[in-house]
């Protein structure tokens, strides 16, 4: 039994195992945010010749499954199919923006004033040859050695001694150790006979594992220097959207191998595109920096997160051993180290810890805040003395998800947009200035901000429909505005949309205020904001204090900061003094659950206006909106 | 192509291999001490139908090419062939006796006042169950539970760390935690859910890997009682008889992985048999520890030891790791630790350390000598303040090697022989009181004491052929001293059988003439000689003082041990404390090569007579003797 693509390519069909499984047998990824359960709808497929029997109907309207839609999910091939796949099931891995500031990465690392210490050392030694009066053995002859050259009574794996005689006289007692810090010491990984060519010509890997998005930066060791950045989707997205999707799946029969196997494959094959580009040998990258949160970080170790996701949101473990790459399943030399930074908690983790060691908050006097927004929203409030995190889940509205013509920030989004006072006539800009095809997070962000200060939009976020407009279209769902068209198709916001906005606005703002609250602080002592994240990049700061997302404070008191989850990668790639901060920060962290204050609802509910129902915690917002405030607050 | 053995039972044969590896792969071990290089001989099989071609022809005997023998370790079989195995040429895994004192062990541990410590602690934790307001790591959880136990930040293997979510929940967050310790401090080894049944139901194991003999003790771990003892022949003897064959087969291509897997089976099987006797589950056994000469660790732990062999005689390392018995091999469960005891040198192994540790030389005030004899000879003398080691080679033949009617110590041994002052008829004791099939070590060592006191062989170790006697016969190889006769068959002792023993005591004789000149002392000056060994439980001092093997020193002196090496490594199982003091030995011990020393040679050549070229030094030897003594030196 087969399936047959457009293309003409076909796949080997198992009629017990549905489409989508089979379709991801045969290589083609198509997504499936619900991890199969059914509910989102997104994994559909048209059949155009051949049976099947599908179990799951009502997700799809009528015209659809005259059309020859289905579930992949849920659909099971009774012959030969040929399929034809929409471009919105499909994973789409071109067109992805790295979203590092690659150009600062330097200059934060020469800021901090440490010496370049990456996790590995090597030692070149010219043992003396035994004699009859220096006959002791092998190791004891290399520790020595080693001990001469500063490194003491260093400890050696099994496998290594086992090796140790034929490495030692291959090139007549003359070997290159490479040894490696660990929190029991220096522990010897390597043990090759004569000199290394190059001892200086290494590479380490620094890692974002995001929900959404891999990020890798190849850096030059010697000096580091940011070689090149490589980046794809996060495949997992094939199981599951969000973590919480991803971890219900990891439940499943093996669902964590496939998760694991999913990040594993996407940093073995951004590794070798590196590795081709610049003619790296397989002995070239020695170590490797892992960054993400706490759920990536779990699923990339194989370590079962199932308790991530349930009260009282409880991990496995906080700090990782550091792994062989061979061990992982990384495909580099198998003894090359991955350190992994630490998490603080179930949704704090390495990727915050990353955060605040790239902003140094961890060593500023005056009170900062750092917000990474994600699917989840990471917040921190702190400084030199004392750090309070928590986190908050702001859905994947902000990168596109959930949103009737959302996207990720990738071509063909809508990323600003702007309303005519005069007309109402809304003016986009596209990313990569084609024809759009969705509207991302910041896009979102502009539109509501603007129907709202522009009237179109009640503070509740309800349309004032008297305004009868061409721009507002009334359906059977409802009444939604209208940014693009061309003839059936347009690119709207729905009044549902605009509910997930400030569902997800809510929720980092009452964050932030009970962060406050449990610290007895308010905006006004926070000097700088930091913003970090894929979405921070496109963020029009303006518009998110707008619809009361970030407090309405000074403008400059703001700083975008990209992805700082693999800045603190890159910093603990190159500095063992910036691995014990880290490590210190994450200790230093106190984790407050939002859930568990009697407040956060409070502050939700009171979050769910545009901007807020506090009016006066909004005074730039309310003079720019004038007198229609009052009405109708 | 098949070979037919005399039970009717068919091995498949291949061609290109010879017919002692088609033995081999079929399960029938034939003995081939010198590694199949066609030297000894000890490998002769009888074809009695089909054709073979064979390299070797001189070392057997016009008669015996006629009557169809060949060496098996040459010869290439071209048809199916029918043979026959001489009993001499099979390993012979019946009738081996364990030579340990079972019957003292016990009070040997109570005497040295440290409590038990095996290798392995267990605890067994009720950890609090998670909750909004506790919600650490399941990591942290576990440290802090056992930390509150007194175990402080043990360390965790990746391995554990990824099975931990379920080994915690399984039982309601009740685990039984097994801890090892390491020279990096406590690390967790196995985390089992709920509680552990029967917590000190626990046994462990105390093996000696000798060059010959496998020992294994069970022991009850509570209490240190010696359950059982169970002992094989070391099957590595098939590629070799003595340490020397096997490092040189251990350079050829699979030679160490055969050697290794060789004593790696024979600990296998006398495990399997000491579980099934005692019903044990496989979870019974919980430690290991194992002793043996340096070679022996080096090959149990698969360490490559060409270099042992070689000047200057350089082992891979003296300490060994603690290694999990899944990595070596060993059928426990994997992750049961086996403890190596450490060694000192090439030629001074872990049964050196742990015949220190049984006698306690190395806290006594007076001074004392260790002597443990078996195919090498090794020496110890000192006390609490300083010790000094050596080896020499005695060659094999106190084990029965290389003489013309040798044999180990098994039934149809002839131990001890006298010989009637009167009419010079040998008198002989046989083990098992049967028909003797040849003479052991003892028996050879009474045999040449008794016809040096009674004038049948001058002290250069040459027959006095004046004397005419029935007893000596004259052959082509020369006269030798018939000791039992039945037919044709004789068994005998040649006076190259005689050089053989006088060379091996001078060697030890001369060792310890040497080792007392580089620490400025005398004969007088050792309090107490313990002698060890599987040799030292058949041995007559008195007789091998008349040799001139051990000085002539009050015999009180002497103490018998038998194998100490099994005690040091019951010791250690039982005791971190006397773990500590194994290692202290081993760094303590200073090894005297004595091929270095000019004055070996000497000694060595005025050892070759009997019982030695001063006389003086053998007063009571000498009393003995009479006057015939004064005529010959």
């Amino acid at each position: 039994m087969q399936i047959i693509l457009p293309s003409g390519k076909t796949i080997n069909a198992d009629p017990r195992l549905t489409l989508l499984e089979n379709l991801k047998n045969g290589g083609v990824n198509i997504i499936a945010p619900c991890g199969g359960d059914g509910v989102c709808g997104r994994c559909r497929v048209i059949v155009k010749e051949g049976k099947y029997r599908t179990r799951l109907k009502e997700i799809l309207s009528e015209k659809e499954i005259l059309e020859g839609y289905t579930t992949a999910c849920h659909t099971y091939p009774e012959s030969d199919l040929k399929i034809e796949i929409p471009a919105s099931s499909l994973l789409n891995v071109d067109g992805v923006i790295a979203t590092g500031r690659a150009e600062d990465l330097e200059n934060i690392f020469n800021s901090l004033d440490v010496r370049i210490s990456p996790l590995t050392t090597k030692a070149y030694l010219e043992l003396p040859v035994p004699t009859l009066t220096d006959n002791i053995s092998d190791m004891e002859r290399l520790k020595r050695g080693l001990a001469e050259m500063g490194f003491r009574n260093p400890n050696f794996s099994f496998r290594l001694i086992r090796e140790l005689a034929r490495n030692l006289r291959q090139e007549d007692w003359h070997v290159t150790v490479t040894l490696m810090d660990t929190e029991y010491g220096k522990e010897v990984i390597r043990i090759s006979p004569g000199k290394a060519d190059k001892i200086m010509d290494d590479y380490g890997l620094a890692v974002d594992i995001g929900t959404t998005t891999v990020i890798v930066y190849l850096i030059y060791l010697a000096t580091g220097r940011l070689v090149d950045i490589a980046s794809t989707y996060n495949h997992q997205i094939i199981y599951g959207e969000d973590v919480i999707s991803r971890i219900v799946y990891a439940t499943e029969q093996g669902g964590l191998r496939d998760l694991k196997e999913a990040v594993v494959d996407d940093i073995n094959s951004l590794i070798e595109s590196l590795k081709e580009k610049y003619r790296l040998s397989d002995r070239a990258i020695e170590s490797i920096v892992i960054a993400g949160n706490t759920t990536m970080m779990q699923l990339f170790l194989g370590f079962d997160p199932a308790s991530i996701r349930k009260e009282p949101y409880v991990t496995t473990t906080n700090r990782f051993p550091i792994a062989g790459a061979g061990r992982i399943g990384i495909k580099v030399m198998p003894d090359v180290p991955v350190y992994t930074l630490p998490c603080v908690a179930g949704y704090v983790g390495g990727d915050i810890v990353s955060g605040v060691l790239a902003t140094k908050i961890h060593e500023k006097q005056e009170l900062c805040a750092f917000i990474d927004v994600g699917t989840n929203g990471e917040l921190v409030i702190g400084n030199a003395e004392w750090m309070v995190a928590a986190a908050c889940s702001a859905g994947p509205c902000f990168e596109g998800g959930g949103l009737k013509n959302g996207m990720r920030a990738t071509e063909g989004a809508i990323d600003s947009v702007k309303i005519n006072p005069a007309t109402l006539e809304p003016e986009i800009t596209v990313i990569g200035e084609g024809v759009p095809s969705g509207i991302c997070g910041s896009g979102i962000i502009d539109t509501i901000s603007e129907m709202f200060l522009k009237g179109i939009i009640s503070p509740k976020g309800k349309f004032s429909t008297d305004l009868g407009l061409n721009h507002i279209h009334l359906t059977d769902a409802g009444p939604e505005f209208i940014l693009y068209q061309t003839g059936d198709d347009t690119i709207s916001i729905t009044e549902s949309d605009i509910d997930n906005i400030l569902r997800a606005k809510a929720a980092i703002y009452a964050g932030f205020m009970i962060l406050l609250k449990e610290v007895g602080l308010t905006f006004d002592d926070i000097s700088t904001f930091y913003i970090a994240g894929g979405f921070g990049r496109y963020l029009n700061i303006e518009k998110a204090i707008t619809i009361g997302m970030f407090p309405d404070q000074p403008r400059e008191k703001f700083k975008y900061l990209g992805n700082t989850s693999v800045t603190g990668a890159y910093l603990c790639l190159l500095s063992e003094n910036l691995r014990k901060q880290a490590e210190d920060i994450a200790d230093k962290l106190t984790v407050i659950e939002l859930s568990v204050s009697g407040h956060f609802m409070d502050e939700y509910i009171a979050g769910l206006f545009l901007p807020h129902t506090n009016l006066s915690a909004f005074p730039t917002v309310a003079g720019a909106r004038g007198i229609i405030l009052e009405s109708t607050v």
